[in-house]
Parts: structure tokens; C-alpha cells; sequence
């Protein structure tokens, strides 16, 4: 008997971690149909003109779907074969934070103010996270981002030098009467107007201030190229080097463009693009 | 007759459909023309200061042109050798619909509320879907951006796991004192600046918010060079296969610059540059 | 005589126009320093608190400055083997137009609207195009922007396409009450929202239209890739191409990296890398 | 003793200004730490609502960071083999400033006006150029841009004019009566406009205006892409360059992957791509 309830706990396993069984794939489209109502019913209920008429509807759905999520969330870890390495994984830590603000909104409902409450509303919105599950295909960009992570920090170490400098140049120009009022606050501006987003809530009045303040913004403008380039630089090396592991399987030959059909060499057909695309991004 | 009334019918299929003949180009000319003018009165129609002056001239006008594209639209139905297949195409609803928002006015003239007949007056600004007939070149542009297809939609998914995350924090932070009223609100806001459009109708006021925004910011900055990777990369691929396909007629061999004149092998002239793109991009 | 005053001719010739001599370098300097002055005092003179103070004297500066630019164009006029053609170029255009302002605001002293006069006086702002004489080396930049012609007009046109529909479904949307008065007051919106620019002086306040606002925006986001991939694509090819040019005197094989000194297949010294570029961007 | 002397000042600047004996990485820890605690010091000071309560303390801090930074320049021109030309060296230079405005203020301490005390105090917001002795891999990214220094000054020139008649057009159009008092006011304008910051402190408000500010926004929009492209293309040689450099210890043969692990030629174990990395880098 012990031994069918493995075999019961490997089927449930293969179904819940796998994707390639049709019940798998069935269980997904389930879990993240459940994730995006869940989503939508947080929504709503934040929209205060919706929230007075649905109050009661919008709990009740709640906690049906906190529900199910903590009955997927013992599930996977009954049938995991290493439970302890699944809870401290990044999936299961998510799993659990996807239905631990429901149950602390009852332990305290009391909470006096109103921040905490909302706080631990809004953290349910964290769910969305159990979709990274299904980005498998995000490893090609992820490992670019990753080669490129010392020139990434080394960028945003120059923009953070940048942003201070004329954040401090801007305090000093324009004074606490032009809005400026403090280093962090003109850090602020600086950041704004250095990444293009130029709310306009804070903006420079004196003359000297407007010239400074155009410099930032033209320097923002050509640093923004250096993300650009690294990014481009490495997604194309990396693009390349999947492209020639597209082999031939009758001449063995590699460096097929990555849409060709027929090997360039032999002639022989290649496998379907779509489906030879998948697994060299994943491994 | 019937042999003839066929012969008619394929000279006007040419016409119409075809480009290479001089009366296809003529007609296409005066097609652009006309929805250009069309287009014109549409917008010219919906400023109020104009309007009051000049209503009744363009409601002649706008008859004038719904009835060109009415017999444009049957023409292309007689002379198509298979009308239903041309009545379903992107082209052939697209046509339709150029006409079909004048008629509906006229049939529903006394429409109770001013909305539903804007709503179809505008909606003959559709027409302009006309012209993407011809833009035939967009071939590359289209097949760059269907190749990152899948990277695109796990781009565009991690922006929305990102805005609503960011927005959801802002919501807490700010809060419904700040204008931040509901969380559809915030992620309205934290996609206004992660794109870096800033309108700066709804801005982070407190400390801790406008941290967070400067996070936000620093991060769309970055994550901006994402999809110009991706498409600068495919693009250069792109390109780089089409090159290769720029060929000798004399010796055959391939890899010639896209503005090359002569073979850099054997030194015979190879076709002219802006010629030889065309049909290569249309392939 | 005759022949001496050719050699005249021939000598200011090689230095008004040539850049090689000794004169011909200080002649072009003092020219950009004249341009750069005559420009700040344009700017000057359009502050009023500085125009009170000064107004005669810029007029005096102003009149001096035109008399020098006419001086230059006669001369050049005269030494030019070819007038006519100088004259029809865009350089003698520019030069006329860089004096032909001041003799307008002469001739019309009394016109009686201050716009004409304002606009008389800003056109001499022309005179900085005077400048594109000694961007000698944008060849390169110019170059990658001319190949890539059709896929930036088929861009722009999927960029009208876009706004035309988005500045439309806005005005149906928002409609006058939200000064969304007209389509193309609502088609100004969308370019100022795609563009990423975002003024917030014209914002969506409806919960429907900052949805298709996003949508909007996200789009204008990606879109932005498209054109730095073309370009970024183009400049490469351009770039692998004038790396290939640079030639091993004494070997003569291609392929040498840009900044190399010496052949990496012989160890022969090759030009330096600073003059070699010159020449190469020229061709 | 004099040569024992000489043996403690070598030690010393084998500690102060290496970075490979654990001393030294001590060291650097110690003075990031500091120069990190000293500015937070500086951005809270100039928060007034903070200010009030810890003047005293913030005050006395500083007295003890600047002390601290004292010693260490002084250690160093000690201990510097060469101290005129480390003292001229731009770190020299830069360690000197991060201590000289704390001097100056207390030398000047009855300074009449606010500006120049606040200003004194703020240039300390120069010790973030301390840190850049940190950014020892920021070469790769340099050499990019210095390589590109022609064309981004091509650029640069370029967005000038377009700048300077673009916001000339706009003086003319929108006038003073909108906001556009003067020329270099409208300049302003052009480049929030053109590098798409968009303030919305100043917007064309006629027609026309809003027209031709619409084709600055797109003109705006296109140039982004030509530094990108430009830095792009420049990093993808420095990186192809770099790639090659990787050979393998062996059979000596060069282009492998810069994340390869073996030889792809004949097997044999490569360096550690990151420490690999890292020498190439500084090279």
C-alpha cells in the first residue's frame, strides 16, 4: 500500500511540476486562470466606488481562492520528493507569501490603523510572481542581463555619481525657493530629468538653473545609448552562438540561419524552427 | 460576350489589384489622393471653430467620397476571380469598413445621445488602414518583430509583473491622500513612468514614494534597452542573410556589401543596388 | 595682368574654400568665431531685460555682421570658378540667407506688424547652418541614414497610422469636456504620448481612456526599438565595411581592427589610426 | 633607519594604493565606508525638518570625516613614490577637494551671504569622485566612447542646430504671450522637447505651434537612435575584439565564446571566465 502511495505521489508530482503530460498542462491553465481572477478581484477591490457595492463578494472570493491556493501550496509539498528544498526555493517562498497576507488580515483583524491593513492587502499582489513559473523562455535575456551585469553596475554607478553631482549643482542654483529644497529632493529632480520622465512637478526658474538643467538632459540622453549598446551587444553574441549549435542532423555541419528549413550543406531537412528554438534557449 | 465580359474583367482585376501596369499606377495614385482628402475632411470636420462654417460642404464631400469608396469596393468584388476570399482578407474588411460608418449614420440618424454618432463619424478615420497596402516594404520590419515574437511577450510580461508590483507599493506608500486612489490608478502611474512618458498628473509626494519612483524610473531606463536589443539584434540578422543573398550573375559567389556595384571576385557588374533591395525584401 | 589676376583668383579661391593652407585654417576660424558672436547676439537681443539696455549697440554689432557675410559671399562669389553653381549650392544659399534677413528689415522699416519684423529678425538664426561647412565627417552618419531611407519612411508611416487611431479612439473617448477638443488637437496628444515627450498638458481622465492610453504608451515604447535597430544595423555594416578598408602597405590584406598599429599579419606599421579614419569616412 | 623608513613607506603604499594584499582590500573597505557615511551625512544635513534636531551632531561628523580624509591625503603624498604628480593626478586632485571646502568654511566663517556658505558646504557632494577609483573596469565603456568621440560630436553639433532653429521657429510662432519670452528661453524648450524630458512647464499653444512641436518631438525621437547605434556598434567591436583574445593555453588557438569553458578545438580546460574576463578588461 505504501508503495501505491508513491507511485500516487509521483503521478501527482508529474502532474503538478511537469508541463508535458495533457492533465499537467490542463492543471496550469487552471492555476493561472485562478492567479489572473484573483488578481482582478484585488483590483476592484482597491477602486473604492467598486469596493462599497461588492465588499462581501470580493472576501468571499478571496478567501476562496486563498483557499485553494494553500490546498495547491500542501499539495506540492506532500508530493515533492524534497519538500525542505522546495519551500526555501524562489517558487515555494512565493507559493507561501501568495496566501500568508489572507491569513494574517484574520489573525489580526483588529489592526487599528489603517495602513497595516491595506499593507497586508496589497501584499496578496505578489501572487502575480507565481506567473514567472511559466516565463521559462526568459533565460536567453535573463543570461544577457547576467554577462552584462559588471558594465550594468558600472553604469549605474556613473548615473548615480552623475545624478548627485547635478542634483547638488541644482540645490545650490535654484535654492529651497524654487522648490529645491533639499539635496535629496534636487537627487530626485535630477533622477526624473536624467531618465527622460520630466514629470514637471519640479523644474528649474533662473536662467543659470535652465542651462544646467539641459546639459543633464542631453548627458541623459547619450547615457542612455550605453544600457542600449551593452544589452545589443551581448543578446546579439548570444543570439549567434545559438544559432550555430543548429546542426545539420545528417552532415553534422552547424551554422544554419536560425529560420532555414533545409540544411545548406546536404540539403537535408532541419527540425521545425519553432520547436529546435525551445530547447536551445533552454538549456 | 461572355469570353469578353471575362477579358474585361481580368484588364480591371490588373488595374485595380496590380501595380506594374501605368493605369494601376494612376489609379493608385488618385486612390491615395482621395483618402488623403477624405482623411483631411474627416479631421478638419471634427474642430468646432471649422465645423460651424464649413458643415454642409463637408457633408457633400464626405457623401462624395463614401461613394467613391462604395464603387471602388463593388469593382473589387466583380473583377476579384474569387470575391469571397477578397470580401474575408485583412484589405477586403478593411474596405468595407472605410464605407460602412457614413451609411450607419444615415440609417440611424436620429440616434438619441451625441456619442454613438461621433463614435461612427470617427470611426472613419479607419480608412487610413487603407494605405497599409502600400507599404509593402515593412516585410523585414514585420519578420524582425515576428522572430522576437516570443522574447517581446516575455518582455512585455515582465513589465507587467514590474508596473503592477511598483504600482501596488506606490498605492500603499502615497496613498488615496496623493491622488494614488485605487491600484488600476497606481499602475496607470507606474506605467506612465516606467516608459518615461511622465505626464506628472499624479506624482509620488512623500519621501519613501519618491524613492520608490527614482527605482522605478532607473529601472524602465534600463529595461528600455531590452527590446532594442532584441530588434537590433534580429535586424542584423535579418540584413546579414539578405546580403548574402546579394549574388554574382557572372561568377555566383555571394557576400557582396548591400551598395556594392561590382563583384569584388571576378569584377562584372552586379544589378543596381536600389533595384536588387526590392525584390529581395518583397521575397 | 589679366593672368596675375587670376592668380588672384586662384589663391583666395584655395583660401576661402580649401581648408590645407595656413590661411585657409585661420580664414575658417575666424569665420566660426564671426557666426558664433552674430548668433549670441541674436539670442541676446531676444531677452528683453537685455534688448532695453543694449538695443543700439546690437544693431550696430548686427550691421557690422552683415557686412562682413556679405563681404565672404561676394568674394566667394568672384573667386568661385563657377559662380552660378556656387550660387544655386546649398552652401551659397545658406550664405545669402545668412545676410539677405538684415537688408529685408532695412528695406521694410515701417512694417506695420511687429510679427513680420520678429520673424525677419529670427531668420538670421539660419546663419548656424553657415556651421554644417565643417561637419566634414558626418558623411558616415548621413550615409547609414540615407540606406536606411525606406525603413525609416515605412516607420513613420506605421507611426501616423498609429496616432491617427489612437488620437481618435481618445477623442471619442475623453471627448471636449476633457479638452480633448478636436482630432487633431487628439492626435497632437497621442504624438506627445508615443513619442514618450509626455507635456501632461492634455491628459486622459477617464479610467477607459487611460487604459488605451497605456496601451498607447507601451506601444510607443517598443516602437522606439525599431528605429535604433535600423540604424544601429546599418552604422555596424557601414562600420565592418571601413574595417575591411584599412590595407597593410606592405602585405596588403584587409581586415585590420580600427585602432590597430601595426599589420597583424606581416608587423608592418600601418597609418595612424586618427588620420586613417579621415580619409576612409570621406571616400 | 632611513632604509627601514623606506621599507614602512613602501609597505604603506603597497596598502593605500593596492588593492591585492588583504590590508589593502581592508583599507578600500574602511574609506567606501566612510565616504558613504560622509555624504549621507551631507544629504540629511540639507533636509532642514532633520537639520534642526542634529545640527550639532551632523556639524561634529563632519569635522571627524574631513579629519579622517585629511590623514589619508596626507599618508598618500607621503608614501606616493612620486608625490607632485600624484598630487596633480586627477585623484590627487579629487582627494583634495573632497577636503578643502570644510577649510574654507571655517576660514570664512562670517560669509555675509547664505549662497556661498551653502555653496562651500555642497561642493563636499564632490567626495562621490572618490569612488570612481573603484570603477577600475569602467575601461571597456570608456574606450567605447572615446573611439566614438567624432561621430557623438557630429551628434552633438547636430542637435544644436536643430535646437537653435527649432526654438527660433517656436519664438516666432507661439511669442511671448505664450510663455516664449525669449530665444534662448525657446532653445530650453527644444532640448526638453528633443531629448523628449517634457516638463510641461512651457507648450505651444496655437495650432501651428503644436504642429511644428510635433515634428520636433519625431525628429527627437529618430536622432535617440543614432548615439545608441553609434555606441552600440562601437561595443560590439570592442567586445568581438575582446572574444578573440580568449585562446585557449594548449593548442593556442584564439575565438572562443566568452563563457566557454574548453577548448573547442581540442579539449583542454580554459581559464575561469570571470577571472578571465576581468585582465582583458584592463589591459
Amino acid at each position: 500500500m505504501n508503495k501505491e502511495k508513491e507511485t500516487l505521489k509521483h503521478k501527482t508530482y508529474v502532474v503538478i511540476f511537469g508541463t508535458h503530460t495533457n492533465a499537467g498542462k490542463i492543471f496550469d491553465i487552471c492555476l493561472i486562470i485562478a492567479i489572473f481572477i484573483s488578481l482582478l478581484v484585488l483590483l476592484l477591490d482597491s477602486v473604492s466606488s467598486i469596493n462599497n457595492q461588492w465588499s462581501t463578494t470580493f472576501q468571499l472570493l478571496e478567501y476562496g481562492f486563498t483557499c485553494i491556493f494553500t490546498i495547491e501550496y500542501l499539495i506540492r509539498l506532500w508530493c515533492s520528493p524534497k519538500p525542505t528544498s522546495y519551500a526555501k526555493s524562489f517558487y515555494g517562498v512565493v507559493d507561501l507569501l501568495a496566501i500568508l497576507p489572507t491569513y494574517l488580515a484574520i489573525v489580526f483583524p483588529s489592526a487599528s490603523f489603517m495602513g497595516v491593513i491595506r499593507l497586508i492587502r496589497v501584499l496578496r499582489i505578489f501572487r502575480i510572481l507565481k506567473l514567472v513559473r511559466y516565463l521559462q523562455d526568459s533565460n536567453i535575456l535573463l543570461r544577457s542581463l547576467l554577462m552584462s551585469r559588471r558594465k550594468v553596475f558600472i553604469f549605474f554607478s556613473a548615473v548615480a555619481i552623475l545624478v548627485t553631482i547635478f542634483g547638488a549643482l541644482l540645490f545650490v542654483i535654484e535654492g529651497p525657493e524654487h522648490g529645491f529644497t533639499s539635496i535629496p529632493q534636487s537627487i530626485y529632480w535630477a533622477i526624473v530629468t536624467i531618465t527622460t520622465v520630466g514629470y514637471g512637478d519640479l523644474v528649474p526658474q533662473t536662467g543659470l538653473g535652465k542651462a544646467v538643467a539641459s546639459v543633464t538632459m542631453l548627458l541623459g540622453y547619450s547615457i542612455l545609448a550605453v544600457p542600449t549598446g551593452i544589452i545589443t551587444a551581448e543578446l546579439h553574441q548570444e543570439m549567434n552562438s545559438h544559432k550555430s549549435l543548429v546542426k545539420c542532423p545528417n552532415c553534422m555541419k552547424n551554422g544554419h540561419e536560425s529560420d532555414a528549413m533545409f540544411c545548406k550543406h546536404c540539403g537535408s531537412e532541419l527540425a521545425d524552427p519553432d520547436n529546435r528554438v525551445v530547447p536551445v534557449e533552454n538549456k
